[in-house]
């Protein structure tokens, strides 16, 4: 396994692959990497087979934080990750700096206009221009047949598979589901932060997910804003946390609904205490 | 030479043809071709060889034009354009329609903030945005190693030049020089407009720019808003003539520069009754 923090070095070495005729997976991430990450190294080897070539990306996007935000604070471990890609099969982790990603006069951006406009979009105005950006950037530099993103970051991936379809990216995107604590919790880096009582208390996400799938179920119809109180409620049981938004959507267009079924997609982003985390999920009982 | 309306079936030959290790040379065009265009597919062949793929790509490009702009009346002749393109051995003409290229829910832009913020950019604010857009797409479709830009369009060129290094798209961009009616006029599809009188009022452009290089020939200190305020008078001369924007900058960052001299670059945009035309050059003597 090599470790790449040159741009131009990890787009020759790209070129490479691609005269051989070598399948490329490619798996951005923001490092500090969990069973969730390396759920999503294994789909890529899957992908691009024993002979294929799979990038574990690993750069804290500095553009896709708001000046309020954790990237300071975000965690890191390269040690650690590089340990966790070797056990996982990976080719290359491409680590590259600031500097070399955003050269002082940087100046290109990517922007997607509808997709990123609610949830997160909306809590965090900047965030998935960030993100387009970066995945655009990332896709040039490693050169990818298949790129494989977390169902967690379930608008960052329908933001990048419009990216993709839009801008003609020759890359497949691949949703790989999202990895699960015991009690329910989604895996993410940000839980790190869940210090004494957070902890217990981040379960109510996915178990408010969890009612929302029984609400379905029962009832024929459900309104999206009686659920939404009903569930907010249910979350601020938890005395950490605060409720950012609670989402009822068209999985592919994203748009809101008023009435809540089978076909609607829920997210959601709820503060425990200065914690931010999100989670979301199909509301047809068949998991996400 | 085969000519393809279908992005799918551009991007599967130019996958094919990495498959294969073709080199591929882009010219992208709205059309309406002439000299200065053939100039970039012949300067395009030399850059791949005989072995190599050239794609002319003819879209005029929609997202480019404000609501106000001459995109219904921008002229288009496909049929001539076919036989100039064969003629001048072009391998593909991929002429694509909008609805290929712009589906009804497309969202995403790319935007360049520095470089596309002065001259055109002030005087048509979405333009870049639509250069940029287009001319990332056709990269992703067509898949080239090398594209060839005219310089007539200075400031295109930088913003894609910039776009190119800040997504890191792995193809080099090459600029070739502006061809000139013997009257010094700049070839542009936009001179058919030009009926009349306007047709010799038109060569108030290039020799604008004569006159600044003599300027600069002569003088130890020349004030950028001195030589604007002479060039616009001498220009507005013409009785058709309106000047949009004489502007003198570093031709690297694109900054204005209040004292001109031979590093400095000249750009500047007219209107000649409701045809507005372009023109630039280095002030050093060397053409362009």
């Amino acid at each position: 396994m090599r470790v790449i923090t040159s741009v131009a070095a990890m787009q020759r070495l790209a070129l490479r692959w691609r005269r051989r005729g070598a399948r490329v997976g490619c798996v951005p991430t923001m490092g500090y990497l969990h069973a969730g990450h390396l759920s999503l190294v294994r789909c890529a080897r899957r992908l691009v087979g024993p002979k294929g070539k799979v990038v574990v990306s690993i750069f804290v996007n500095p553009t896709q934080f708001a000046p309020t935000e954790d990237l300071a604070r975000y965690p890191r471990d390269l040690k650690r990750d590089r340990e966790l890609c070797r056990e996982t099969g990976t080719d290359v982790i491409f680590a590259p700096t600031e500097r070399q990603m955003y050269p002082a006069d940087y100046s290109t951006f990517v922007v997607e206009e509808r997709l990123s406009r609610p949830m997160e979009g909306e809590s965090r105005p900047t965030h998935f221009r960030g993100v387009a950006t970066v995945v655009a950037k990332l896709f040039n530099i490693v050169l990818p047949d298949v790129a494989v993103f977390g169902a967690k970051d379930f608008q960052q991936a329908a933001v990048v598979q419009r990216m993709v379809r839009d801008l003609n990216f020759p890359v497949k995107i691949v949703l790989a589901p999202t990895v699960r604590e015991v009690d329910g919790l989604a895996l993410s880096s940000r839980n790190k932060y869940l210090e004494g009582p957070l902890r217990a208390q981040a379960v109510a996400l996915s178990q408010a997910i969890a009612k929302a799938r029984e609400a379905v179920k029962r009832g024929a119809s459900v309104k999206a804003d009686a659920l939404r109180s009903e569930l907010r409620e249910f979350i601020e049981e938890q005395p950490a946390a605060r409720v950012d938004y609670i989402e009822f959507f068209n999985p592919v267009t994203l748009e809101k609904v008023d009435s809540v079924d089978r076909r609607t997609h829920m997210a959601l982003a709820v503060f425990l205490g200065a914690t931010r985390l999100i989670d979301n999920g199909p509301l047809d009982g068949k998991g996400g």
